[in-house]
């Protein structure tokens, strides 16, 4: 049983999200992988820094996150700041050799992950990014699925992730929209997702080619405001792929998906079966076996159940659904049984550079309206 | 290659319909099974039973029954009336060594059923039920699931058929709430359909209990009328039944089951799988074997296709789905078979007074509010 | 502010399940519904009890629940026995004066929830039963629909709740099995679960007619063994129902249900609209309304989101799935709110009561085949 | 009421297709649109054409399809032969003044297909491609909505239409694999029709990028051989459009689409509204509309119904599910109404031409790499 003293940076939303993801995953899989304690909060809003102490059970509180990444205090930097503040902090958490753990995308570009990712392995820390896709009971049996065999040569990858929060060309101008914040549009916000789940799935891409959108292409300032403001980057991207494995891949994002939820929906077609999946019946992965018996053969609806990884910290039987919130408690156990065990995991600095490379060769692509190398991309 | 000479009693949409089977049975089975001949329709109303000489391709016509029952030239006499008439036509036809083709129901009493179905047996002739719900290719293919064993023991068949045609209070009586031309509400007009599938399946029930319900108590007696008519029967009805296979049923019938359009749905639970099945998707079963692997064990979407038996008379592959009135193509077809070549079938007069004695058991338990036993039904 | 201090009886999987609910319900809802203060445990193993406070933070602990409720610096007695065990301790507990928090169901018997619930009004303190899926947000959403009249008057509410769990006739006897221990088989179990939706949705029965069953009569008395046991009540349950408001009822449980999970499931229909929903796809709640225009009509999926109560204390979006767990953390909000600021909630002991005189007025039906009122089952 | 003499080319399984769809038009629609004569049969196979004439009822025979072209007692030639005969007879028939109804593919090559069409006009005839999925009755509900602004303005048409019929790699090469008979592979065979559906829906793309892959490269020269012939197709393919209308597209085929049977499947997104559909279920088409009460809002499961145009001559009501060769009597009774009354029609030349020029784009840009624009492709 270790103590790990978590520094957050980042009182927000996603803030408090992690920071209750601690506490399940000490209630649920016990001190054995470590017992994380609140050590240091930091946020811009000093006011938020204090609730979060009150709040959230942090010992100490700073408005300047450089405090944290070099308090001698404090075991694991935890990033949940805006995106494009990312490269910056994780650089200097690790310069001071503390583990980090940083929200999803690594950085806003593939180059600085990479560099992330390099430091990360030299300094022989911990290194992960909150990719929590990856971490769902789903993906894990859909990865069983195809690291056994079971369903073959793997020739297709067709997903997409598809949501409508931003449908109404009402909603103000965010950072969502403005590249040096964000980076791109539905590509990095919520098709990354996927291509985290296609990157563990699958493996690396070949190359790209892709088409982007942008239907809405300016909105108010503010909310109500009659002044506009162009949104940079797409509402809706399509991109064609080959894998190196010689899958063909077709991926897409659209965050103006009328009707669509939380729509990340994939499926995987093999050459002795196939799986389909959505994460909006996240309990709920369909496989199809052409072994089965011709006039029995069809898609088996397979609830998640104590049979697949992960799902028995939660309840005992199949059918007894998980939430979303769950598999980020998922990810932060991984992490902390890495941090207090040297147990391996997935979603580490490497991996993080080589979604936000994939995220860059798409760019690319989308802009120049040609297919794109991801080996070329690498080095931009 | 043989000649077989229909009469048709009833000119109406229903005559239509079994004239519009025979000929496509013939253009998909060819005449081995034997060529329909449309010999002689009769209707109440002179000019129907001329205009089906005219577009159903008649040779004659009559605007009395009793010339078909008695023509020398008929060999089958194909029952399309109104269901209060189908006893007494088909008693003379079968009196008068006719074949018999009768919609469903058979009579609207066990008693008359039973009666038929002796004096059919009698005679030796094809007498046939027009059941076409056990002549999906679904209703086969679980029925082949059930008798190879792959279900185990049957421990549980629950099912509803739920229409909502009926919904609308402003609709007026018809002859489906008169008792003395319907027999029943619900219950003869829709959970008929369910009981027959049952029968086939699961063989006899040993006693029933049930609850009958009429949610709109009058109706206007014309289409918006003031004057209102009594409804006599029941919207909705709910019944446990125990079979002799030591299964437990509960079937249900709605004609006011609001968002329903065609749902015949039923679930069979057997010691070593399962099986659910609806008609709103009629090309698609259901199935579930406990022994499948655990991790990878669920409900099978298998869709119909050649391997199910019917099915390739119409499609060359799975999910290139079939429509209902195929149907009855397969339930004509059955009855030519019988006709020409004496291969057995499914649904003759004895399986439909089956049907019709747990319809009397169950409306007698409805009424008394206390189980009853099909064997007193049979009596009476 | 202000503290709430608990006293588990049962420190087993469901006193942690509690225990892990109410962290969360702090860590979600704040401080201002009270927060909860782990006092004290009590388990007849000392040693679980010890291990309580080692892993779960419980301040001191006992063998003896009885100095659970006579503890002064108990507020909540948190009653996660088994079932035998729920009457003594909850009357002990009210005759202290505590507020009491207790597992499904209340107890064995309709007469002695009665006697717990007038015990409980004339102390005056907060009484709670844990029946979790009436706190599901599906329900409260369902329940909206009824009261604002888009479904119109209800006609009929049919569900079955189904586990296969106990379908290998190879698992040896437990305390379900066992009359004296569980009062029923699959009907308390599961069917309660159910019936306490019933209630909450649609209100109390007028009278109930049921057929029970076991199919698997002895299991081994312990794994392997060769000696076998009697399992003394059902696997299977159906039951018919009319409702004092006029609905007819139809709700069944099986505990050998092949195939299904976790298939609490249920339909209601109404005059003008219809609603469908299962557990198994817990965020799923599928509407039908007759007033759409009828080109377009059909059963709506809809998405549990932040416009159902409860939804949003997890995400902000729809179609972010919640899980079971959530659902007992919005049951444990809704107690500590009780006690801390007085504010109304569901499943009282009096509601506990008629759920149990439900349940005894089925248990009587099946075992004399007839019906049964409730009116009299309550007097029993 | 008019006789229309049909001149059958190809006596083969689509030839009979179509032979009993005329008869069902005339059961289904009457003689008002035009009596189906079976005048003349052609087959390359003398003893083919022979049977023809006893089986499906045609009056003569002949081995030679030039005779029917200039038969004077042949109103409309049919043609049913392999796809690259489809041009010279076409042309023969449209040059001897006959209406012409050809199965898709128009012709191979988008050039051919345009001469076709503007031959067609110039005669003034009937010119009909049998793309019969666009007289689906979802299909057409579908254009409706976008029509009527339902779906505002449309955003994106994405699908795919994928079977497994060719994932065995020990059947056999057919005509299929060799691109002097198919022109091309899956997206000949079952992306044309993918692609008729979007021509029919959104109309004409402005420019295409498409990947193409083939999975098996060699097939066994026929059933068992150990001598191998190259597969010259794709199996699988993956396109990028973009519309004219300003919506993007992302339309994909596959015939070794593990666990796909008839899987024509598509989601049309538009800034109010969304709708999709599968092949697979037929009868079922899932519509959102973003004005719907947002606690109420989701995909509603409209089953297709007599509200939908095409439906009512099958069945009386909704759910009671027409198949998939039901639409193929709703296209020749189209094309029968076109020559009887002169009404407009769908699937004319010219519109087969302009899914050719889409097809040629798309090889185009598969075997180049780079985007095609279809102005480009219709100069080819």
């Amino acid at each position: 049983m270790m103590d790990i003293r978590i520094g957050l940076i980042g009182a927000g939303w996603m803030g408090k999200s992690h920071t209750n993801s601690f506490v399940n995953a000490l209630l649920l899989f016990g001190p054995e992988s470590g017992k994380p304690v609140f050590e240091l909060v930091s946020d811009v809003s000093e006011e938020a820094a204090k609730i979060a102490v009150e709040k959230l059970g942090y010992r100490r509180y700073t408005s300047d996150w450089k405090d944290v990444v070099t308090d001698p205090n404090v075991d694991v930097v935890d990033i949940a700041t805006p995106n494009f503040l990312h490269y910056e902090i994780a650089k200097a958490a690790l310069e001071n050799g503390k583990h980090v753990y940083c929200e999803k995308p690594l950085t806003l570009s593939a180059g600085e992950s990479q560099e992330l990712a390099e430091l990360a392995k030299e300094k022989g820390v911990v290194n992960y990014v909150g990719f929590n896709n990856v971490m769902n009971p789903a993906t894990h049996y859909i990865k069983e699925l195809i690291t056994s065999g079971k369903l073959g040569d793997i020739m297709r990858f067709s997903g997409t992730y598809d949501q409508d929060m931003l449908l109404d060309e009402a909603l103000p101008i965010t950072w969502r929209h403005i590249n040096k914040f964000s980076g791109s549009g539905a590509l990095g916000d919520l098709g990354s997702h996927l291509l985290s789940v296609s990157q563990y799935l699958l493996g690396d891409m070949e190359n790209v080619n892709a088409l982007a959108k942008t239907f809405i292409k300016e909105r108010p300032k503010s909310e109500g405001s009659s002044e506009m403001a162009e949104v940079e980057n797409e509402d809706l991207i399509t991109v064609l792929a080959n894998y190196e494995n010689g899958a063909v891949g077709n991926i897409s994002s659209s965050r103006v998906a009328t009707g669509r939820k939380n729509y990340l929906s994939y499926e995987i077609q093999g050459t002795k079966g196939s799986v389909h999946y959505s994460l909006e019946r996240l309990n709920e992965v369909n496989v199809y076996f052409h072994s089965d018996e011709e006039v029995d053969r069809g898609y088996r609806t397979v609830y998640l159940g104590p049979e697949h990884r992960g799902f028995n910290a939660f309840n005992p039987a199949q059918g007894i659904g998980i939430g979303f919130n769950d598999i980020k408690i998922l990810e932060v156990h991984e992490l902390l049984s890495a941090v207090t065990n040297g147990t391996p995991y997935i979603c580490d600095f490497a991996f993080g550079a080589k979604v936000d490379r994939t995220i860059n060769a798409v760019l690319e692509s989308a802009k120049e309206g040609k297919w794109v190398s991801l080996k070329k991309a690498v080095e931009a």
